[in-house]
Formats: structure tokens, sequence, C-alpha cells
């Protein structure tokens, strides 16, 4: 008689409509994952709805890293898609870190700021500190570019990811690392180094197809899952991301 | 029953023709928006556009900070298009920064001058002073390429229009941010950063198609806003840019 | 009643055969303008095709700015197109400044020549003084490629042609800027910041279609202008350049 | 009576299903051989399988040294293709070299750590060490990639790898390098330089195909080896790779 | 009546069957031009066949200043074309300067030898006690690219070349400067500052066409010369090159 | 009466099935070619066999100076083809310079072995002191890739192969320097100047032609040499390489 021995992962659900069959009911607890595509393919609201859906659907607590922009500007932006994240914040369902105010010399009344300039040793004292107060099972960092361009030393930037990453999967945080690359380009990251401290790659791509930009979801790689291989098509609706998981995208896009 | 709570956000309509039906009304209050383009695609003549309409049509009153020609020139170039501009001046609802000529050592007699080299600091004072003077509610910088020439260090240069679009956006003003895109690259901007710090990014095509060169517009990001997926013509009229928003490109421009 | 007011800028004519027809009647007056194309695509000729048709049918005084070869060998050049600029040289009608000679060690017995290394604060001052004798109305730098090489520092180089274009413009000249691009890429300019100081860029093709090369001229942007959107082939003849307005390149060149 | 001298190499096969066949059975022993692949194409597990096949089927110990994440995660992922990695550690089949955490900052509870920052020596050392605790004939260095940013000197990296390879064919060890390309490029490794010190290269591809991604292996160099010139389709499955050496890709992959 | 002046130049035939017939008899006399192509594309033969012609047919001595390889190894390959070096050399019709010995640390028994390191002035000194000898009309650089890479600094590359052609033109000397482009570029030139300094530009191409490769030349620019604007096969036959004037290349080369 | 002087250069064959009859009859004797191609295309195994080609066939004793792998290596992966070097080595047919060893730390029994770091001199007083004892007659560099990262810089690379091969062919060899150039690349060198101190280039290709490689020569520089201007397939054989010189490559390879 022969026993095999296979250990199932146990499973992160983004709650995204679509996604998570996509990947044997989706993301892998305590890891990392690049979600990459070009400016305006639906990153920020990807993470954000990861975010939304852990607080209101399954009761995980989020953190938010914002790096891009402030704070008040993401919450408005996921107001339009009926999230109020201020009432999550107020349940301790969601903090949200200003790694952008203090970078650029502007004052900031948020509750949790990041100090300038970039240091990965800080931001991470906070992020445990904030483990302390809500007890957080997800995080995002958005985007991962900003710190690319901070650091400005790829090898350097390497490491530090591997830290944020390394450190977010001791403090049991399954999180999402966004990664914004350049149109045109092939690459599935910016630097070439955001993947290598990941555990998969999302890319959401947002390309032409003749006269109209087509919207697809592809699963390019996801360690110790069966995954689709295929482009999915997918929509940004009042609510969200909806991937068409059913669905294939026909043309060459 | 269900309560849905989506924020609508307030629109700041450009009053270019056709163009603000392609994206809900306009652009949003109080963002930064980035209008890229090759040289000659109409750049110049759209953030033109956007603050005479706002002086002339909704009596909000503009800023134009010019970094790559003097004011004289922008002014008989405007004319071309019978807006004139020092009559919007002498009414206080248009103010004209001159960061050009100091910069190339030539004396400006301009009221607003901007000191050399350049600095960020010293064209956000300027800026606020202006605010105190006529209250403005739009702003254009034209381009930030040469300002991205001036700083000549990528990850700074990010950094400065971070300042200067949060400043604006604290200031309340609705800005467009132009960015000159090198012929033949597939790129939306061109040091890889401009639209990292924009709540959105409108591309003017003016590719070959056969012998003819054609103009298209294309919305490439909007954040909160359901906007048009398409390449839409549009012409550069006597009276300046008309775009056909119910019309398609049909070549593969 | 609506009084519509549009400033009708002044034109100066090329007096090429064929070019003044694509753009309203020729050159803003006292602007610059950026003629690029690949080499031996006919970029010296316009030039001084330019500045004789000023001086013999407009009685427009010229500069011409040499930066490349030695005046001696443009008067010979010329005169294979029956141009005598030593003629037009004793009238007063044109002016050649040797920018070359004492560039590379050589004595000049010319009688304008800019001193080395290059220095655009003394070529401005020759130019001036120029002006002071003979009345100059038009002015061409040939090539502003050669330039680029000597400053060798890009964004130092748009500052100093910024200065050259804006003291032209001051002293009334409208004038030409050379641009030598490179076979094979897109661009339309070398350095990717010649078109920044310009109002317009008029591109010289010399491409391969097949087994042989076609000439063609496109105007890619000429603010304040009507101009044509097409490639229109020329020719090189006997007596210069020749564009056929009419007409229209057929294949994919 | 010619006598034809013909030497003919030991073979070290990798036991991965399909794989042998195409390469007269497997490695030479004692060499170090390059996969390559983009992020996601199966190198991993490439790797882990040739070392617990190494262990289970053929009773060769193996040592896998890890630049690029903590052993935990690696055996955690190997556990979810049914490989027992603790066991085998157990047993004195396998053994893990950390060489990830304490070039973050991390401590480590491995018994194998290598010492911060990367040094060839102390890795061969700590390699030699375990050479006489179980004498292992396969190792795995998974990825140079990661070594490579961390030397960040293409010349002197490729005498590290050197080093590596060298040593590692004296200490009796055949061994598996992975190397991480960039999408889109043809180049078969990152830094151009790592195919320099290896025996041969197993490029895995998994490229897109219309709408879907397809899985192939290519041997693009084997000295030594009448080796197959085509790309094999391949699966990842719950037991591993399985390559299908009868089979050929159709398309143009 | 109208009188048109048009210079005729002077004109200096290269003497190679088919080439002179495109371009109103050859090269203007006292000009530099430049002769590119890839490696193997028949430079070098091109160039000694301008000498070898223009001492044996026009009975005008030359100049060979061989940067690349050794005098001896030249006479050598001329020899296979029954070109005789030696025999110009005795009879003052030919000297070719030594300017790679002494650059690699070897003794030279050449008469003209250039000293090291690389430095104009000492090299124009030489070409001045050659020219008193001898009184050459024709000089060949063969190559200005091993030139390029011993000076390695593109603007300064661009003033030497200058330099030389300017001095090659005051002391009455009709040449060629060779210029080794690299394979699959569509440059016309190495480090695209070569045909600054050249009068004309003329390109052996010998590009693959299908499974054979195929000689064509052609003349990207001349000035002052009507020309032929395709591209001619060519063959290299026992007595050197022959140009097909009357023929063009079919296919796609 | 007229005499013809043709000089007919030496050959030497490199023995190699097929390749002679592309050129003449092999290499010009005492000059120096490039054999250039990818990781993987038969450089190695096409200048071993042009060494044990000439000890055996020809009985001229060689040199082979290994830069990428140890001596033992070679002579292993030599016997695969059943070249017995050790037993030319005894017979002072041939020598093998062991330039890996002290390069990367490790002690060498070689015979002889280049001191570290890459110094030519000492490389070159090794060659001198080796032809006294055996009198070779044809040398190979395996690979000057290494040596060009060895060296780290271009221009002084170029300098000290020019050094190498004019000192070979001062001892009267005639040499193979191998050259592996990047797969993708269409350069026929790796750091574009190999080819310049070389009398002529043969390129080993091997491209994917559909889903299958294909292994095709092509002579793409022979001085002084009428050779086949076509891609003529070879296979590697148990005996080596074997080119048919008769056929054609059919596919677009
Ligand atoms: N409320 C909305 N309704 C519909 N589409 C929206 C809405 N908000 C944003 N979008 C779409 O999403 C895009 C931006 O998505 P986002 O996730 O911010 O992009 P990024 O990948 O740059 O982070 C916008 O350009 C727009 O096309
Ligand atoms: N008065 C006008 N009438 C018609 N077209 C014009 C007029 N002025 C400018 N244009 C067109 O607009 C182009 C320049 O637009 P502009 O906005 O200045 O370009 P940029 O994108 O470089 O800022 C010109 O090249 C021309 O084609
Ligand atoms: N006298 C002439 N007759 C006909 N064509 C000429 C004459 N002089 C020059 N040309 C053409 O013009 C080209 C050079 O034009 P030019 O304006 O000097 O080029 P560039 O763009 O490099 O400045 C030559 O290569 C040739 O094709
Ligand atoms: N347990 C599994 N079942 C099926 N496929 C898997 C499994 N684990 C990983 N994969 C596939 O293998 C890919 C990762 O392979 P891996 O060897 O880690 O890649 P890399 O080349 O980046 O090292 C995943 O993206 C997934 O497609
Ligand atoms: N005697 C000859 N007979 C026929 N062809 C020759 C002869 N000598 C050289 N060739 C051809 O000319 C090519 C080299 O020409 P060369 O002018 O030296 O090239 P490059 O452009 O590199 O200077 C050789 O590769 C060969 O194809
Ligand atoms: N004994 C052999 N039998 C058949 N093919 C072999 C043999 N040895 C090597 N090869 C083939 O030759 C290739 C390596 O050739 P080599 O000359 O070492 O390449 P390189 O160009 O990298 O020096 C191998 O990848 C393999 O395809
Ligand atoms: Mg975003
Ligand atoms: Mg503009
Ligand atoms: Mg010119
Ligand atoms: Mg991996
Ligand atoms: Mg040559
Ligand atoms: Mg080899």
């Amino acid at each position: 008689m022969i026993v095999i021995f296979i250990m199932i992962l146990e499973r992160c659900p983004s709650g995204i409509p679509g996604f998570d069959e996509l990947c044997e009911g989706g993301f892998i607890r305590d890891r990392t994952y690049l979600v990459s595509g070009v400016s305006g393919s639906g990153k920020t609201i990807f993470a954000l709805q990861f975010l939304v859906n852990g607080a209101k659907e399954y009761n995980e607590p989020g953190i938010f890293i914002a790096t891009e922009e402030r704070p008040q500007s993401i919450r408005e932006y996921a107001s339009t898609f009926g999230w109020e994240l201020e009432k999550l914040e107020d349940e301790n369902m969601l903090a949200i870190v200003d790694a952008t105010s203090t970078k650029i010399g502007l004052p900031s009344d948020e509750k949790y700021v990041d100090i300038r300039p970039f240091d990965t040793r800080s931001l991470l004292d906070q992020v445990i500190s904030i483990q302390d107060e809500i007890g957080a099972r997800r995080a995002v960092v958005d985007s991962t570019t900003s710190i690319g361009f901070m650091i400005n030393d790829v090898p350097k930037f390497r490491i530090e990811l591997l830290k944020i990453s390394t450190t977010f999967e001791i403090l049991g945080l399954t999180s999402i690392f966004t990664c914004e690359i350049v149109e045109g380009s092939q690459a599935i990251s910016r630097f070439g180094v955001e993947n290598f401290v990941t555990e998969g790659t999302v890319v959401l791509r947002f390309e032409r197809s003749g006269n109209v930009r087509i919207r697809a979801l592809e699963i390019v790689k996801m360690r110790g899952t069966k995954h689709s291989y295929k482009m999915h098509p997918f929509d940004i609706t009042d609510n969200g991301i909806v991937v068409y998981s059913g669905e294939e995208v026909i043309t060459g896009v």
C-alpha cells in the first residue's frame, strides 16, 4: 500500500468575484503576491478590494501602506465603489499607513505616518505595532514602484522588499505588493526583481486591441497552486473588479 | 434592505467640446491629470483651452506655469484661437508664471516670474501668493518635461512633481500637467514617473497612418471614473480642440 | 452680435517652391524652427535656400552659423546650385559665422569667427554685432547636433538652445536650426530636446522604399498654423529643393 | 584494423519523468548545469525534484542552497508535491543551506546558515563541511540570479560562479544552478555569463500562445551528449514535473 | 536675359568599375568620404583600390593610414588582387603609415610609423611630411573605428576626425575614411558622428537574403552631386570590386 | 602582353569535413580567425578538431589556451569524440594552457599554467616558451569572451586581442579565437571588437526553426579568399563536426 503525503496549504480568498476560482480558492496564507500592470490597469482597486473583502466578508483586519498618494485620496477613491474605509478604520478592521506625506515635506494628520526618508526598519516597526493593535491578517503595499524610486538602487531594493515580505510572512499577513510596469514592455515587473520576493504574480493587462482597450487578468505564477494558464477578461464595475473566470480573451490582446 | 453608499465626486468640466462626455463630465475636482503626447500633438492648446474655458464659461480663475516658452509667446499663440489672455489677466481670471526667462539668463518684465534655478519651493510659494490674489481653481504646468530636464534626476523629479500635485490638491486646484513623449515610443510619459503623481492620464496621439497623420485622444487612466476605453479622433480648429466623442478611429493608428 | 478676435501672425516665406503653401505662407516671423533629417536628407540645402531666397527675393539679410564645416566649403557647395554667397556677403545681405575652424585648432581668415571652445554667450555677442552691421531678418544654425556633441550634456544643451532661440526671437530673426537624426530611428530630434526650443518641426525624410530612396517632407509641428499633415515628395534639383505640395507619397515610405 | 577510442562519461539521472531520455540518460556526473526560465517556469520544482529523486531513487544525498527564500517555505512548498524534505533531512539524505535569512537581517534557526553578506568562500566552506557529514552527490543553487544581484558586478559574478561550479565538480557533486530570465527576452541567462560556468543549459519555456501559456523544455546545450534539439511539452502535476519526451510543441511557441 | 552661374566642382575618379558613373564621375576633389559597412563588406578593398587606381591610372600618389593591421598584412592582402604595393611604394606613388604596431607594443620596421598612443597632431605631422616627399593627392584612413576605440570619447572623436578631414582638405587630399558598422543595425556609422566630418557616405551592404549574402553599394549622401539613390549589386573579383551600375538589387535586401 | 601578378597565400586546412572546400582550402597560414556562435553552437568542438586534425593529419603541433574550463574537463570532453588529448600532449603535438584555475583561486597541477590575474604579457611569454618546446603551428584561444569579462574594458580588450593575434602571427601560428554571442542578437561578436583583430569570421548558427534547432555554418568574412556566401548545415557527430558543404539551409533559419 502506497500512502501519498500531500500537504494542503491554507487559502486566503481575495473575495474578488471570479478570481479565487482561478487558483484553488485564493492566495496561500501568509505569503506575498505581486499584482503588476500598467498605469490604470486596476492594481489599486484590486488591492483595496482584497482588504475590504477581508474585513467585511472574512472578518480579517488589513493594513494598507500607501506610498503613492495620501490616505485621504484613497478614502475618497474607495468611496466611489461604495467602500467606506473610515468605517472600517473606526472598527479597527483597517489601518492605512501614510508613507507619502512626509516624504514630500507635508505634515500628515493621519494616525499612522511613516517617517522620512524611506526606511524599511521604521516601516516594519510601524506595521508590527499596528499588528499589536488590530491583529491584521492581510496587507497591501501600494506600490512597490514608488519604493523602488525612493531607494534608487536595484539590488538594495530587492533586499528591502525581501525583508518586508519575509516579515509580513512571519507576522501572519497574506499580502499584495503592487507594481507598475511600463506600457509596451513585456516584463512582469518594473525593476526586474519584484517577483523574486513574492510567491506568485498576477498581471492585470490593459492593452489596445484595435481602437479599444481590453482588460484581462493572468496568473503568471502561483507556487503550490494549480492555477489557470489563461487570460481572463475582467471589468471594473461600480462595486469593483469582476473577473470572468469562465470566459477567455478572444483576440490577440 | 441593502443601502449602497456610493460617493459621487465633484467634476471640473474642461469645456473642451466632446471631451467631458467621455469621462462622466470631466476631471475630478482638485486632482491633477497628465496630458501626454508627442511634440505637436496639441498639449499646450488642450491646457490653454482648459484654463480659458474655466475662466470664461465657469468663472474659475486659472494659473498657467510656463516652463518652456515666455508668456509673450503664449499670449500670441493663444490669440490665434481668438483667446485674449491679456484680457483675462487684467480681469484677474488668469495668471501666467514665467518660469522660462530667468532660467536662460534673460530679464523678464512679467508680473509673475519664477527665480532660477528650478526650485519647487519657490514655485509653490509663488502659486500660493497668486492664490491669495485671484483665488484660482485651475492650474496648468506646461510642461513637466522641461522640469524633468532641469532636475535631471528621475527619482527626485518624481518627488518634486508629487509635491506640486499634492500642494495643488490642497490649494483646491484642478490641474493639468503636460508631458512630451518621444515619437515612436509606446510609453505614456517621458521619464516613466509622471503618471505616478497624477489621478489620470489623457494621451493625445498624432500618429502616421500611411501618408497622413491622424489626431486621436485616449483616456488611459482616470480614477473614480467610468471613461471611454476608445480612441476618439479630434481636430485643432480655429477655436481650439474639438473631440469627436461619438466617432472612433477606424484604421490601425 | 459676436465678435471673434483672431490675431493673424506675420509670415516669413521660405521661398522654397512648394513649401510655403503647405503652411499658410511660411514660417511665423521671429520664431525658430527645427529642420530635422538623416545625413544627406537635404537640411543644409534647405537652410541655405531659406537665406538665399530671403536675401534675393525678400530683401532680408541673413546669418549662417556654421558649426560643422568651414565657410569656404559652404560657399563652394552653394555655388553648385548657382548661389553666389560671396556676392551676397559683399552686399551685406549675408554673414557666415565660422564656428568650426578654431574648434579644431585651425586658423580662420573669415570675417566672423566664433572663439573656442563652444560658448553661447560669445556666439550671441557675435550675432548681435552682426545685427548692428547688416540688420539681418533670418538666421540659420547648421547644425545644432554639432553643438550638442560639443556641450555633451543634454539638459545644458537644451538650455543653451533655448537661450539662442529666445535671443534670436528678441533680435527679430526668423530662424532655422538643423538637426541630424540617426538612420532607422523614429525620433524627430537627435538628443530628444531640440524640438523643445522651437516653434515647429519640419522633417526631411530620405527613406528606402524597396531598392531606392525617396525624399519627402513632413511638417510635424507648426504652432499657430494650419499646415498639411501629409508627407510631400521633394527633389533636390540644380536650383535647390522643390517640394511637390500637390502630390503625396504613395508607398509606405 | 581501426580501433576507435570513445570515452563514455558516467551519467547522473535526474529521475524526472521524460527528461533523462532526451539526453543519453541524464546529466554528466560531477558537472554543473544551468536551468533557466522566466518566473514561474518551474525551475525550483525541477531542482527540488532532482534532489528528491536522487535521495529516494538513487540513494544519493543532496544539498539545496536557498538564496531566495527561507528553508521553511521550501519545505512547505515541496510538501505540496508530497515530498517530505524534513524526513530526508533527518535521514541525512538532504541538507538545506539558508542563504537568505541573515542576508535580510533575520535570525535563522536552521542548521546550515550562510553568513552575511554574500561570500563565496564561506558558502563553499559550509558545503565542504556538509560533504563531510552527509557525503552528498548532488547540489542545487536556487537561484544564481539572487547571487548576481548581491554581487552586483557581472565579471566578478562570473568568477564567483566559476569558483562554485569548479569546487562542486571537485567535491564530486552533480549540480543545478537555476537562473531567472526576463519575460520577453531571448537570452538564456540573466546576466549573460551564467552559461559560461556550466556544462549545459536547460531552458524551461512558459510562453503565451494566443490566450494561454504553454510549458516546454529545451536542452540548449549539453556537452558530451547527443541530446534532443526539440522543444518538448511538460506539465507540473501533483507529483512534480513530467516531460513528454515523445511529443513536440506544435504551435509557434 | 538670365545668366545662371553654376560652379562645376572638379572630380576625383575612384577608378572602381561602375562606381564613378553613379556620382557624376567620382568624388569631389579634396573632400573626405565615409565608406561604411559591416565586417567583411569590402571597405578595405574599396579603399585600397581607390589608391591603387589613383597611382596607376591617374598618376596620383596616395597615403594609406593603417590603424587596424600592420602594413605587411596589407601588402600581402593587396597582392591577392594583383596589386603590388611595394612597387608603388618604391616609386613614391604610395606611402603606408603603420599606426598599429607601436599601439600594441611591437616594434615596427616600417618607414612611416605613428607614435603611441593615438595622437592626431603627430599623425598629421607625419602626413604633412609625407606630402613633402611624395606629393600625395589621395588618402585613406582604414579604419576610423579603431581610432574611435582608441579615443573612447565620442565628442572628442568627432573633433579629432574633423581635424583630420579638414587638414586633408587643406593638404589637397581626396580621402576615404572607412567605418565598420555593427551587423543588424540600420546606422550608417559606428559612433554616430563619423558622417559629420565627411562630404558624403557610401554604404557597402552585405546582408542576408534568405540563405545567401548579397553585396550591394549605396550612395547615401554626396554633396554637390546628382548621384544614384538606388542600391547597386557589386562583386569582389580577382581584380577587386566591380559595381554593376546598371543593375539593381531585386530582393528586399 | 599583360602579365597579371597574383600572389597565392598558403593555406592551413582545418581538416574539418566539408569546411575547407568552402574557402579555397582552409584558413590562410599565420592568421587569426574568429569562430563565433551562441552557447552550445559548437565553437569548442570546432577549435579542438582544428588542433587535433593539425596534429594527426598534418603533423602540426598546436596550443590550446583554456580560459573557461580546466584542462582536465577539456580532455574528458575531447575523449567523447575519440580524441585522446593526453596522447597528443605526450607526443609534444599539443599543449594546453590552464588559464582558468588560478583565476579562481584553485591550484593547478597542469604543466602550463597562466598566472593570475589576466595579463597578456605573461600569457604570451608562456606561448613563446611553449613554441620553443614544441614548435607549434596552430593555436586556439577558447574563449575570448572570458578574457573580455576579465579585462572588462572594451577598448583595452581590443588592444589586448590585437597584441595576441599579432604575436601569434609573428610566431607562425594559424589560430582560432572563439567568441560567444548572445542568443537573439544579430551581432557576430560579443563586445563588438573581436572581429577587428582577426582575418576572418566564421559564425556557427544554432537557431530555432519552428520547434527544432538547426545547426548551420556561415563564413561571414575571410580576407584574400573566395568563400561561400551561403549558410551550410552541419552536424556534431561521434567524430566531431561535419559540414555539408554541398547543401544549403532551406528554411528561414
Ligand atoms: N468608479 C469607477 N468606475 C469605473 N471604473 C473605474 C472607477 N474608478 C476607477 N475606474 C477605472 O480604474 C482605473 C484605475 O484603476 P486603478 O486600480 O487605480 O489603477 P492602477 O493600476 O494604476 O492602480 C481607472 O483608470 C478607470 O478606468
Ligand atoms: N491656429 C491653429 N490652427 C490650426 N492648427 C493649429 C493652430 N495652432 C496650432 N495648430 C496645430 O497644433 C499643433 C501644436 O499644438 P500644441 O498644443 O502647441 O502642441 P504640443 O503638444 O507640442 O504642446 C501645431 O503643430 C498645429 O498642427
Ligand atoms: N548639386 C546637387 N545636385 C543634386 N543633388 C544634390 C546636389 N548637391 C547635393 N545634392 C543632394 O543633396 C544631398 C545633401 O544634402 P544636404 O542638405 O547637404 O544634406 P544634410 O541633410 O546632411 O545637410 C546629397 O547627398 C545629394 O543627394
Ligand atoms: N502543487 C502544484 N500543482 C500544480 N502546479 C504547481 C504546483 N506548485 C507550483 N505549480 C506551478 O509551478 C509554478 C512555479 O514553479 P517554480 O518551480 O516555483 O517556478 P520558478 O521557475 O519561478 O522557480 C507555479 O506558478 C505553478 O504554475
Ligand atoms: N582575393 C579575394 N577574392 C575574392 N574575394 C575576396 C578576396 N579577398 C577578400 N575577398 C572578400 O572580401 C571580404 C573582405 O573585404 P574587406 O574589404 O577586407 O572587408 P572590410 O569591409 O572588413 O574591410 C572577404 O570576406 C571576402 O569575402
Ligand atoms: N559527444 C557528442 N555527441 C553529439 N553531440 C555533442 C557531443 N558533445 C557535444 N555535443 C553537442 O555540442 C554542443 C556543445 O558544443 P561546444 O563546442 O562545446 O559548444 P560551444 O559553442 O558552447 O563551445 C552540445 O550542446 C551538444 O549539442
Ligand atoms: Mg495605483
Ligand atoms: Mg507644448
Ligand atoms: Mg548638412
Ligand atoms: Mg524559483
Ligand atoms: Mg577592413
Ligand atoms: Mg565552448
